[in-house]
């Protein structure tokens, strides 16, 4: 086979060990933030039957999914998000579950979507959702929680923006804007931050609104929400959100998100100090997605952490580090001695360190070589003078510096150290 | 859509929220365990170029594989085990890694296999390997590792059989047993445990073997393997593992392992309480796959722990228990308290306890009946009249007592509890 074959596909990663730790790590973090608030975990299967995958925004997504015709001939596609599966586990499980149903999904989903900086054709989505209820209180939880999380992860520095569709509608029908344009409108308006005010309206325009339209939509999107009707669950939302003493969170009219599917309050939570990585974390009220297979209206709220763009902050900016310090590496100096080696490994993995012993006995600069590969704090070393004094020498592998012990202490100074 | 609809694909699983925590705990001690042996994580993608993934075992795999075109014109597949892509990982990053290689993978993999009891289509592997050396001391690792992980999980009344297929190969030929016929006879061999010798020798016999050549190979099964040149590595396996004090192993002859792919030892770990389980750990050397991509042959040990298997066993003789207990229900008494169970929550979580806020005021019944399914232990109310004494009411869901208490000792009460 030829060098490029043993590449991962194009848009598909794979993960080295620090990697593959500090993801661990995060996914860890996050799963008992998300238990803290209430929400439970749930699996479903990577494959779905392709029929239940295209039930949700038609045509554009069923181009993104990994679909084919298994070997008894059912058509089948891999999971192109957390969300629909949701909805079918929902409608088939409703009667077992606690309503709400609060679940969260940490899970890899897949996309044929063309490859980019930052964007893969596998990623993990870390999906919390509240099912069953439409108190605006879960709308504030969900927000509340996900903020809560990121400040786990050492991310406390950040805006959250919060608007409502119903506002949005509101203020789209108030200037004019005919209903057909509504969501071409909404997904234009999301791209404010990107592309401004110009490009806003060039687009606006291009997509059939008049001047006078745009002048009066955005003239009203410095409306004050309190005189609006429509406002009322934001307002609540806000209101909920000072109780709940989530930080740094501001109404923004301009704020749309781009999926169609959203009905009520959406949010997004951008890094104040690296807003280069666009929302890490956003959002919504979605009533009419999770009851599409029981045919019935379910009200529902969730949001969703970008784990992609976060770990790429977190390394970037230097948050909390996930550094894979593995315990201690039992060097193998004498093959008489490997009893006395094993028996150390055993006790102190025992103390519940982590240990490495060499497997071949040999030239000490290479076993060095390895810890420092692996990140190894400690090195242990026992040849027949340690023996003879019943000494072991424990080198730091960071600072160099060596420490005469009785074997008996080694676990409590690795403890400590 | 009918209701066959929304179930998952046949031999595939959903996992409501107890199984899915459960499962998860396992993972995490799993993990936790492999990392105290110095194996590192590390991941691949689910989706390889098939052409990787029929590299192995030929048209027997092959045909269970999940291979489509995708939309690239490329041939793909979902991966079918964890052991070729570390092949591949392998020869990709060789020069990047710590050598010798020691990883773990924790990951589902799929297979078009037919459905049973017990058998699923999508399912996860936990696999440790050491790549990269031929010391006797990383098989004894690999095993001694496994059974500390089974320890951990509660599973300490094992039987581990070791064997070596340098000594079966031996066997093979001393009982005069043509070389063709040595892999069909290891196959059969295997079966031993499951349909005796008189089974073993019906289907020997089938596959052309003479009733002499049957004799000689049950005669030398029972050899003295101290005896053998080709039993140098199985004793000294033997040796270590007395070292390591792992219990209750035995040299087993019989013991084959179906997989053409294994060159030295092999072994399985079985519940010495419930073989009905088979073996729920298994592994062994195998010197000629890690190579292939690289054509160079690179020595590697490994093994696997069967968690559908393990699952069931744990919770069939109520081994440990994952019980999800999540903490505590603040029940929604009056709307106008609402500060307080919101102050309550946030004050509960930043203390670490697991918070349901229920959404909706209401009926005290169905909160707590919320509370009941969701395994909660305990139930928070705060109505007019706690507001007026400044106390509050806790009450054990388990026993049905309840507690006053002043807010403010909740938090110690919850976490003594």
């Amino acid at each position: 086979m030829n060098k490029d074959n043993i590449q991962p596909l194009k848009g598909f990663r794979d993960f080295q060990p620090q990697d593959a730790f500090s993801r661990q790590e995060v996914f860890a973090k996050i799963r008992s933030s998300f238990m803290k608030y209430g929400f439970l975990p749930m699996e479903t299967p990577a494959l779905e039957y392709k029929e239940i995958l295209t039930g949700k925004s038609g045509e554009d997504s069923d181009k993104l999914l990994y679909a084919f015709r298994d070997r008894g001939e059912r058509d089948v596609a891999m999971r192109y998000d957390l969300t629909v599966p949701l909805a079918r586990f929902y409608s088939n499980y409703q009667s077992d579950l606690p309503l709400p149903f609060k679940r969260f999904q940490i899970a890899p989903v897949w996309r044929a979507d063309k490859p980019q900086k930052g964007r893969y054709r596998e990623f993990t989505q870390c999906d919390v959702d509240v099912v069953g209820t439409s108190s605006v209180l879960s709308d504030a939880e969900v927000i509340a929680c996900l903020a809560d999380t990121l400040f786990s992860l050492g991310i406390s520095d950040v805006l959250i923006k919060v608007n409502n569709r119903k506002v949005l509608n509101a203020l789209i029908m108030q200037a004019g804007i005919p209903v057909e344009k509504s969501n071409d409108s909404i997904r234009i308006i999301d791209k404010l931050d990107k592309i401004g005010e110009t490009g806003v309206r060039a687009e606006l325009a291009l997509s059939g609104l008049t001047q006078a339209m745009q002048d009066k939509l955005f003239a009203l999107l410095k409306t004050d929400v309190r005189d609006m009707a429509e406002a009322k669950e934001l307002i609540e939302l806000s209101d909920l959100l000072k109780l709940m003493q989530v930080k740094n969170f501001q109404i923004d009219l301009s704020l749309a998100r781009g999926f169609d599917y959203y009905t009520g309050t959406i949010f997004e939570i951008v890094m104040s100090n690296a807003p280069q990585y666009g929302s890490i974390a956003g959002g919504g009220r979605y009533d009419n997605l999770i009851g599409m297979f029981a045919g019935q209206q379910v009200p529902a709220v969730g949001g969703s952490i970008g784990i992609d763009r976060l770990m790429a902050a977190i390394a970037e900016l230097d948050l909390l580090k996930f550094e894979m310090k593995s315990g201690v590496l039992i060097c193998n100096l004498d093959r008489e001695l490997e009893t006395t080696y094993l028996k150390l490994a055993g006790d102190l993995r025992k103390d519940g360190i982590r240990v490495d012993l060499y497997y071949e006995h040999g030239r000490l600069e290479k076993q060095l070589k390895y810890a420092h590969k692996k990140n190894i704090n400690y090195a242990v070393m026992i040849g027949t003078d340690e023996m003879k004094t019943n000494q072991i020498t424990v080198k730091n592998l960071s600072t160099g510096k060596q420490t005469q012990l009785s074997q008996s202490d080694l676990s409590a100074f690795l403890k400590q150290a």
